[in-house]
């Protein structure tokens, strides 16, 4: 017999809970019977006392216990997934998932969408035309078999228990918590059946993890505790001090993440995800592979245009476009030195591209255009950023957000993208 | 505007919660617009990081404006009442109350329910015949004109954010938070209107202080809060460790509180009550006046007849008592050594004294006595401690609760009952 109460009290008066009480809270919880407030008042004791590695691994098996195991076995090709943190103006995904797909790996991209400041790749890919994110179980092993690219919803049978906390996390001040973010990401990604799981752990103004050390804890975390679940993990630090690219917001993104298929694009966007690839790969068995050629030479660029015709889209559908602009000016005559990537996420959120709350609508076109980046030089009254909205009354807002945004000056660092590799 | 995720995350980080931050979340808790799982998440980080004297003075406030204030100025006498932090035994609230109230002074004892191991002064009371708890306020403030002491419960336009809070606090381990207790205490001391007030802060395994420092803290945090909000308080901390008196039950401590206002009746709760008395009579103005003498010549018994009578009960009518007995024996020749107050505490409860959540009824009959208590000599097979209950069911549970609770041995402690006094 197990009381919350009892269990709650264990991790505030900072003991270890036991598997047996781990197993029962989360069973208890996702049955209704140990109610939200005792949840909250839990996950809070978790936050501020911490978690160890046995805790953590008993909390994650209990989550991925809630719901159903994918079986990937009849695939036919090796899977590796790739799970990014979450930054402003992250579209790695989507040039990433055809990428690794051209060389024959198969990538079980189970997505979400965003919340806050942060984007989402469902909300992403969703401005393709006739592009579906809902996938049956059976749809989705069917394309990781062929075209080997998938990226859709994670099914509600997947992990649920971490569905429910999440929300109570997002409203009781609980989501900074690196046990919670842990098993919450690795319990779904192991129950999806993956092999293989690469992690971009963001670091910056922009991130959940704003400084290094937090991050490298969250990271040594997930790995090893994928690789006690037979998922064998690989992690990358990466900067979120700035934007990735020169967009934040859902259709411009896409548009992005084109240019770097075909061969172009932000240098920054084309070195994570070369590095991010050649991380997968070599989980896969491919530690040669050479991922920049693919975006060389089309290959990478047919691989997507495969997955977006699987799932329904029209790759060469015209993306919407929100019909107003305004832009933000330099203020002086010098170099870009840094750019919030956290105020631009709120600003491209605030223009319409993001949410507040889970089930909001956003809007396609909406975002953040980089004009001038970091380490640019810009003359007083050129434009800096270019913003895009449906309607003309979104911009005081968001201006509002990007005041202290970009700092002008006469010398700059250069931006070390990947800080860290952990494995 | 203010969001319940921010002040959560202000206390998570350390921070000082403004005044105008408790004032809303207190505010919007109270009106539903807080959820329970916002206010447990904030219980726990206010339990685990602590507040300072300005957010407790704030909470305190703002958990007092969320109901009624009394106004005492027409019961034309000084007004001081008492408050116990709760314990196994304590029924000094019964010869207390009137004792004072004999000396000319008015008693306002707004008590409450047991709930746990620990009794309460109502269900005790409500075991006299025809005695009601449930006053009006103006019957309230009549009672304290004449004849000056009144037992009763609390109106629920006094503090509600508390009730609810406090309802909260229990089911989400969040209890022993001492800005909580005290706040919770306090607010509803302070929202009664007295102008004086005892404290009597438990410590020992009886008690939620375990230790005499963290009941040292809780009793100077509630000192400096009625002091600050004009109410006068002096505090004495005495000992949990062994329950008080001889008895453990509600119409038991009732016989037992009326041998007290004979002038007999055990010397450890005869001690408690006069120290307290001597305390409150001095924040009445009185700091010569002698309440053992009142004991022992009848004019504290005068009280307590006229007060019973006032609030409808007989105080000539027969006491009930529980049909079934058993007795717990010694196992050894030697003294009593010590007698573990909890233990002593849980066995009443299952006996059916107390209660396990709020709005269940309890026995009046049913508890514990003493037979042989700390310090006395006992043979092997001589009784320690009679259990009373309404069924015999009921006795091999509380006889588990018992079995280590007595140590028999060759020498014992003083007890020292009064520990400090704080002012």
């Amino acid at each position: 017999m197990f009381s919350a109460v009892e269990v709650i009290r264990t991790k505030r008066d900072r003991g270890r809970l036991s598997t047996e009480q781990i197993r029962w809270v989360i069973d208890a919880y996702t049955r209704g019977e140990v109610a939200d407030e005792q949840m909250s008042a839990l996950a809070m004791a978790i936050l501020l006392n911490g978690a160890d590695d046995r805790e953590i691994s008993d909390w994650t098996a209990a989550m991925i216990d809630s719901g159903d195991r994918l079986d990937l076995g009849r695939v036919g090709k090796p899977t590796v997934d790739k799970h990014s943190t979450g930054g402003v103006g992250d579209k790695i995904t989507l040039p990433l998932a055809p990428l690794v797909a051209s060389f024959g790996v198969a990538v079980p991209q189970l997505s979400g969408r965003g919340l806050g400041h942060t984007g989402g790749t469902l909300d992403k890919l969703e401005t393709i035309p006739g592009f579906r994110t809902n996938l049956t179980v059976d749809e989705f092993i069917d394309h990781l078999a062929n075209p080997g690219a998938v990226v859709c919803a994670a099914s509600e049978r997947l992990a649920p228990a971490d569905r429910r906390l999440y929300a109570l996390r997002d409203v009781t001040g609980t989501v900074e918590a690196i046990p919670l973010i842990a098993s919450s990401i690795m319990s779904k990604k192991i129950a999806e059946g993956t092999q293989g799981l690469v992690l971009d752990v963001k670091v910056g103004s922009g991130a959940f993890m704003k400084d290094l050390r937090s991050a490298r804890r969250l990271a040594e975390t997930m790995v090893r505790l994928g690789n006690s679940h037979g998922v064998r993990c690989t992690a990358l630090l990466t900067d979120m001090s700035t934007p990735l690219g020169r967009t934040a917001g859902n259709a411009l993104e896409v548009a992005e993440s084109v240019e770097v298929l075909a061969g172009g694009g932000p240098s920054d966007v084309v070195e994570l995800t070369v590095a991010l690839a050649a991380e997968m790969l070599a989980l896969a068995g491919m530690p040669d592979a050479d991922p920049a050629a693919a975006l060389a030479d089309g290959r990478a660029m047919d691989a997507w245009r495969a997955m977006v015709t699987a799932q329904g889209g029209d790759p060469d559908a015209a993306l919407p476009r929100a019909p107003e602009t305004d832009e933000v000016l330099a203020d002086r005559d010098g170099v870009v030195t840094s750019m919030d990537a956290y105020a631009v996420g709120v600003a491209a959120w605030r223009l319409g591209a993001g949410r507040a709350r889970q089930g909001e609508a956003v809007s396609a076109g909406a975002g953040v255009e980089i004009v001038a980046t970091v380490g640019e030089t810009v003359r007083a009254g050129q434009p800096l950023l270019r913003l895009h909205a449906d309607d003309t009354s979104r911009f005081a807002v968001a201006r509002e957000k990007l005041t202290d945004a970009v700092e002008i000056g006469n010398s700059f660092d250069k931006r070390h993208l990947i800080m860290e590799r952990i494995d």
